[in-house]
């Protein structure tokens, strides 16, 4: 039995959770009603700043789950995907069509990572 | 070469799989047709279920990924939810819209815990 | 910290990463424009394909998640997965509506496997 350790804890999620050498972190969005590129640059931000409470960072990301509101965005988003993305670290990814919590969110990265 | 243990194999999927201490689920739906709540409890009832009949429970889900078929849902999912989720113990979450295998269904909770 | 291994890495994504004893491959898509049945045969032969660069195969997935761009395909896309899952090790699935990075892709499969 592997401990857990969670941060960031409230009643409907964690951010973060430790299990083993490997860490989950919660759907990631940006601010609500900006251009997508701008969402997406907050999320990757957010991991950013996520991974490294755990001792992590995003050489380290194992798998990598998008959800794009409208696929219309998706060479705006990859924009700024493949500029954050450290060079020889690319994790495993999928990215997918669907509408998130409000019509304001435009796009939510879901991170598996290792520490 | 971590063994792999199944539980309720048919054909098309196992609902529990053990690999080490990590645990996956197969996607939980509820009772076809049923209010969103009633439907959500039932995937709960469900993981309650299936956690315990490999030694673990709800205080030691790591990661659920959660699909609903409308997000004018989202706030009766979460109260069924919100209720559920262990004081201290949230799991990493994130919920989007996806159509389910058939239009009864309303929610589907895909599940990752620890033993 | 556990060692991380990429394989076919590009900018934007790897196509297998191994971490520990388990595997995460990119959502794998078939040939575009393809009918489904074609489509899905040609993820679940890259699957084949990529688990076996890293000694792995189909009877050591532990969770797969399929995205239908059109729920309507369902039935069409079972018959291909029921019959390449070897009886006896079908892992954990959930399979969801979303639409994926162009129109032509009926059906995208993420896999995490043991080795």
């Amino acid at each position: 039995m592997t401990e857990i350790t969670r941060h960031h804890t409230a009643t409907r999620m964690s951010q973060i959770i430790e299990h083993g050498d490997t860490i989950y972190l919660a759907g990631q969005v940006g601010t609500a009603g900006a251009p997508v590129a701008r969402q997406t640059q907050d999320c990757l931000d957010k991991i950013d700043a996520l991974l490294a409470e755990v001792g992590s960072d995003k050489t380290r990301i194992l798998q990598t789950t998008i959800w794009l509101a409208d696929m219309k965005n998706f060479a705006e988003m990859n924009a700024v995907w493949d500029a954050w993305v450290p060079e020889g670290h690319a994790p495993a990814r999928a990215c997918g069509e669907a509408k998130l919590a409000t019509p304001e969110y435009l796009v939510e990265f879901l991170v598996v990572a290792a520490r």
